[in-house]
């Protein structure tokens, strides 16, 4: 196999296991689906990857570099203010769920759920992706804090941590209900009290 | 087997169903576990449960009873205005979070994010549990809307819809970082930006 064919089949695995695991999970998802959704053997996994859990590792990294890109297109782009910034990125959230209707969700937070009382490494990963993404919106937040948008009355790190309890809270009960009418009021709330 | 020692064994299995499934998850956990648990035949648990899913449906109405009279006990004590109740309700819940150092979280939360997509008659059971919970949380954000003690900015159900996803979201945070801080600034998002 050439370099480029193996990082293509590398990254098509990941990609299928991403989609799969959305979808139904860490424990219930099995890598011979990942195998025959990709078309390639057993060995092509093993070649990549050690085991289930370390593939879930990389899967992790592969999606939250993905996401993190995303955010910093918004969030990089200082034509607009911040808090418009923080808006856009929280709307376009809403509408990707809604486009889903409501199903899978976000891998980190899916996982978070299933998996932190069962795999420390995956617990202490996706940790690390976590704080990293609140630091991202910690960042927008204090320059939005600086333009007098938002009020200094907790810290931006603060305002970040509860920003995306309240959205992933929000996004758990529309996954649920099949109703994406809370992600709305959700993001009211962020807008109107939490983010004042 | 009297009908005592038959319910003794039913409450058993469903009381190591929730202790086994809130630490591991549905698809990680298996029968034969919560069997040598309780220390009982494969027959006794198929004469209580057709399969796995109606074991979690029970599960589930099992759970969400006991955690309604719990809430029942704070919220119907009107000796305490209703503002201290709903206080007195999510301190509680932060304690317990704390006490079981921040694993575990909510088995109504944990299923809804793992079986929503995977099985209707799961997402349709927990999708009536968490409505009823709402109904509880606004019945008592009425009662304080009436006391002057929360603004008529929003409505009762929309306050209650918030403020538990604002909940959901914390535990989830906290379950993956164990770091119980953010439950503490949760509750005083919610009573100073949420229900002020």
């Amino acid at each position: 196999m050439s370099t480029i064919v193996k990082n293509d089949v590398k990254q098509a695995l990941l990609e299928a296991g991403i989609s799969i695991m959305l979808e139904k999970g860490y424990s219930n998802s099995g890598i011979s689906e990942v195998l025959a959704s990709v078309g390639v053997p057993k060995g092509s996994f093993y070649y990549y990857f050690e085991s289930k859990e370390d593939f879930a590792l990389a899967m992790i990294s592969y999606a939250s570099e993905r996401n993190a890109e995303g955010m910093s297109k918004i969030f990089d782009d200082t034509s607009i203010k911040a808090i418009d910034r923080l808006k856009k990125y929280f709307t376009d959230c809403r509408i990707d769920m809604v486009s889903k209707e409501c199903r899978k969700g976000c891998l980190i937070g899916n996982l978070s759920q299933e998996m932190a009382d069962q795999s420390e490494r995956l617990r202490e990963a996706l940790t690390d992706i976590l704080l990293a993404k609140h630091q991202m919106l910690a960042d927008v937040i204090a320059e939005a804090q600086v333009d007098g948008d938002i009020s200094n009355k907790r810290s931006a790190k603060e305002l970040a941590e509860l920003t995306h309890a309240a959205w992933m809270g929000s996004l758990l009960l529309a996954k649920t209900t099949k109703d994406s009418g809370l992600l709305e009021t959700c993001e009211c709330l962020i807008f109107e009290d939490i983010l004042k």
